[in-house]
This record gives C-alpha cells, sequence and structure tokens, in this order.
C-alpha cells in the first residue's frame, strides 16, 4: 500500500504539504492541491485516519448520541447534522441511546469516555448528574439538543413561546375549553421540551383567565398516543373540549384521526392544533407552530465546532425559529 | 492523561494484558479484567483508539451509508444496526447519502476510500459500475440490504413474493380490477425492491388471467405519494378498481386517507392492502406484508461480521421472513 512520501514524492512537494492537501485542513493552493490529489490517486492511496489523528491529536470525529430515531423530528435532526459534518469532513460516529438501565450505564461509563471524539452531541437526553460528570471529565466539546444547557451549549425552539403562541391561537379564535394532550412519557430519561410546552399552554390559559380549566391528558408524543387519548378524551360528549392542543403534530395528527373515527368534524367541532410541521402536517391541514428540526442540526454542529476551535468560547443557548402556520384544523368556535 | 503502562503497573499484570482486558477482545480471566478495570477507573484511563487500532490493524468502525432517514423503514433498520453493534463493541460511522451527483461523487470517490472500517453496510443504494469499483478496490467487506447483490452479501425479504402474496389475498376476495401504487421513483439512484414488488404483482396477475387489466399508479414510496396517487386513481367513478396494493404501508395508509376524503368507504368499497406492518398500520386497520427492518439490520451485523472474521467464506444472499396480516383494510368485493 502506498504511503504518504510516495504521495509527496510524485507530487515534488513536502510530506506535511501532502498531507495538508489530502486533508482539507490548512492552507495549500488550488494548484498544490489538486498535483497531490492526482499523486494520490495515481497510486490508489488511502490516508490512514489512525496515523493521522496520532500526529494532530484530533480525530476528527464528533459522536453523536440519540434515542432510536423512530421519529420526524430526530430523523430530520440528525440530516442536519450529517449535512454539517460531512461538510466539513468531520466523521460522525453514531450512539443510539438503548432501552434499558445497564445498555445506558455502559454507554455513559465506558463507551463514550473510551473513545476519542473531538466533540459530542447529545439530543434529547437528560443525563443524570453521574453521566453528566463521566461526560465532563473526559473534557470534551459538548453540545445539547434541547430543553437544558447545564455547561454545555445547547440549541433547541423556544418550547414555552411555542405552546404559548399555538394555545393564544385558540384563545383568539373564541376556545375556552381547550385540552392539552402529550406531555407524558419517559420524562426522567429524555427531554425533548414537553414539559415547556405544557407551561407555555398553563401561562397562555392563565393570561386569559382560564387557568381553571386546563386539563392535561397525558400522552406519549406519537400518532397512536395522540390518536388513545383523543379517543378517552372526545368519548363523552358533553364534557368533550373545543379545541385540542397536541404537543407534537404525530399526537395532533392521531388526536385528528380519532376525532374522524367518532364523527366529530374538524375543525366545526373541534378545533386541533400542533407544534412541528411535520412532513404529514399539510397533507391532514394541520395548523401548527413550525419549527426546523434540520436547522437544528446545523446549529449544534455549528456551536460544536466554535467550541472545539476555540475551548475558553463561553457556552451559548442558541433559539431557533419556529412560527405559527394557520391551515384548515382550526376555526372559530361556533 | 495516564497510560495503559500506568494501568498495567497498577494492575500486577503485563501491557498486553491490560490491553486485552480493557477491549475485551481475547481472553483474560474475570478477575483480572476486574482488577484492571479498577485500575484503569483509579487512573482515569482513557484508551486511545487510534493507537490501539494501529497496533491491531482493526478499528472496529463500521460504515454505515444509508439515504437521509425519513421512512420507517430505515429507522427501525438503523436502530436493529445499532443494537448488534453496540452489542459487539462496535463503533458505527454513519454516511448519509447527500442528494446531488458531487456530494455523493465526494463520498465514494475520496470519504469512503479514505476511511479505515473492518467492514460497510451500505442500505438501499444501487452503486453504479464506478462506485462499486472503488468500494471493492479497498478491499473492505461489504454487506448491502436491498434486492441486489454483485459479489457482497445481501440481506432482504422476498420483494416478490411479499407483492405477490399480497395481490393473491385480493384475488382470493374476488377481486380482479386491483391497481398498484408506487414503482416510481429515483430508480437510478436507490433500491428498495420496488421494482421487484410491481413483478411479484404481475406474476400473481398473470397467474389469475389478470394481466390484460394490471395498472400501476406511479407514485414516490410515502404517505403523501399514496395520497396524490389514490385521488388520481378513484376520482374517475367509473373507471375506479375495486382494490389497491401499496408499493408499502406509507403508500397504502395516503391511498386509504385519500379514500376517506373522496367519501369512498374502507374496505366496503376499496380494498386496500400494504407491504411493511409499519408502525401505524394498526392504528389504520391496514391488511399488509410484515416484515421486520429491525430484524434485517441484525442480520446485516451478522454477515458482515463473519466477513470480517473469514474474509474467504463464501458471500451469503439472507432473505428475512414476512407474513400476510389481515386487518380491516380489505373484504370481499361487493
Amino acid at each position: 500500500m502506498s504511503k504518504i512520501s510516495d504521495v509527496a514524492a510524485l507530487a515534488g512537494v513536502s510530506k506535511a504539504t501532502a498531507s495538508r492537501a489530502l486533508s482539507g485542513r490548512g492552507y495549500v493552493s488550488e494548484e498544490t492541491r489538486q498535483r497531490v490529489a492526482g499523486a494520490a490517486q495515481e497510486l490508489s492511496y488511502v490516508a490512514h485516519s489512525s496515523a493521522t489523528s496520532l500526529a494532530t491529536g484530533r480525530t476528527h470525529t464528533v459522536g453523536v448520541v440519540m434515542p432510536p430515531v423512530d421519529r420526524w423530528f430526530f430523523s430530520e435532526l440528525l440530516a442536519g447534522i450529517q449535512e454539517s459534518l460531512f461538510a466539513l469532513d468531520y466523521e460522525l460516529a453514531l450512539y443510539g441511546m438503548q432501552e434499558g438501565t445497564a445498555t445506558r450505564d455502559r454507554l455513559f461509563d465506558s463507551v463514550l469516555p473510551g473513545r476519542r471524539f473531538d466533540g459530542i452531541i447529545a439530543v434529547g437526553i437528560q443525563p443524570s448528574a453521574h453521566e453528566l460528570e463521566r461526560l465532563r471529565r473526559s473534557d470534551r466539546p459538548l453540545v445539547s439538543v434541547g430543553p437544558y444547557s447545564e455547561g454545555s451549549s445547547a440549541v433547541s425552539i423556544d418550547d414555552v413561546g411555542a405552546a404559548r403562541i399555538a394555545t393564544e391561537h385558540l384563545i383568539g379564535l373564541g376556545h375556552a375549553d381547550i385540552a392539552f394532550v402529550g406531555g407524558a412519557g419517559d420524562a426522567d430519561d429524555l427531554s425533548f421540551g414537553d414539559a415547556q410546552r405544557v407551561e407555555g399552554y398553563l401561562e397562555a390559559l392563565a393570561a386569559a383567565g382560564l387557568e381553571s380549566i386546563a386539563r392535561i391528558a397525558d400522552s406519549p408524543p406519537t400518532m397512536p398516543g395522540g390518536y388513545a387519548a383523543a379517543v378517552e378524551l372526545l368519548g363523552d360528549r358533553r364534557g368533550r373540549p373545543t379545541a385540542i392542543v397536541g404537543v407534537c403534530d404525530e399526537t395532533a395528527i392521531g388526536a385528528m384521526i380519532a376525532a374522524r373515527r367518532l364523527g366529530i368534524a374538524v375543525p366545526t367541532e373541534i378545533s386541533i392544533v400542533g407544534i412541528d410541521d411535520h412532513q404529514h402536517a399539510e397533507m391532514f391541514a394541520l395548523t401548527t407552530i413550525k419549527q426546523s428540526p434540520r436547522e437544528q442540526g446545523h446549529e449544534a454542529v455549528r456551536l460544536l465546532q466554535r467550541q472545539i476551535d476555540q475551548p475558553d468560547a463561553p457556552r451559548e443557548r442558541s433559539v431557533t425559529a419556529s412560527a405559527l402556520v394557520v391551515r384548515s384544523s382550526t376555526a372559530r368556535r361556533r
């Protein structure tokens, strides 16, 4: 197998220049870069990233820890992280948060501390004090995507504000008996801003003097979860709310499907609003608070890179944009 | 920072033994393993995987190349791959198939050949001859998940059989005018067995003497895709089929939603069957052909590990299980 010295010799440059040209890190003229690339191709040269990283002390690898990717939000976020890392020529080492305490312990106690990353992006994970301590001890830059930020940089939307605006939209349409669907689930392990969204809903009701009739139907943030919670909520004709705020679009869409099954017309008999602007929101004509998890992925990488380049830079809390999108799942109260 | 020699000295073992104990690879007694682990913890020792890999020639990293993970199939498959790699203490380096030819070229021409993996799992990607040549030249074990297998091991369901059984189910219920929704899309770049599913549909019709009335409504394999195709297909009352085979559950669910919007009752006026047993299939009471992408992920890792351990072992083609699940979206033709 060819060595970097062979490539350098053929291109007529020093080993250091050849290395810079092939890694894309550090300055080389475009002409030199092309000559080195040509020599590398001719010799079928393949860089040994292990040797490179021993020499530079950097691995150009970012560890990404996230729950199993079975929700739209995580898929989009991961795509955004991938795009940005690929553009920067970073590797992405992916760690799924496995279910079960033993594998989680193994991840935080031995797997993550044993790997060499330039930084870690932790998604929707509320680490315990012990876990956070393990991550900190390794002294690597850490960016979290989600609503917490103890000592690490963080990216999220304004979850309180998003739910407040969704609820205010319904109040503005004359609704008073507004239920919130969601907010349950694995609050100990995972943290996606659900608690903040409940808070935003309650804030809006309180500002309108409606806090006494607030009600929260627990539901996991999924379509089947929203469906099941709404079947129960809407089953009793007399106690039925006139509007629902879903903790996310999947929950809200589940509630819409439940309403249709029960013969309750959306939006004439019940208004439903979500948070996300999920890929299916338009098909269901769902009014929602739009957010872009892909943009949050880009932002997480940007914050991490800054920390890698300037280890002493202050931690940042980045709030990405959200906006009300009115479609036809909400209407003035009859 | 502590070195492996410090850990070995504190534990009273050789460097080689300490290395084996910490990597989990190679035999050490449980008592020694615990003593070394204790010493490592006391010294806050963190293994340098780069140095380890230079010594062993292995990186214990598997590269996974897949399209953006925005479909249920890919999420579940990735979860399965993660579970198996985590259990084997392998790293997962994730590469998204970015859109656009330039980034794709960069991935196959320089990124993948420049990285040191013990093996690659390629998901739903039909590499070009040139791309395949690049991957082969690096001479690393390669397992593909999907319907092709040129020189690499592969995992998939029997896509032809799945669509044939779905179509035969409808024929058995007395349907003759059966449309297939799906089969369009990026056939050049991506290959998920869609073409094989069209083939299975046509085979079943031919066996029943119905090939002359076969019709295929092109649609991407998504919920909005199935919705749009079904709106067109069902819009003309006189030319309406009595049954639909969706290329996947997302397409079939999109068609169900379209039928409801158009006031066409499922299953009394139209029967609809999918392929997947998607997480939402039960909520929509969708009859489908069940498959397990998670199991396919486990299987892909199993095949890859065998190739890593025995480079001369023959390539394998593994077909995972699928089965008809009858719910209430299909019924006897009126």
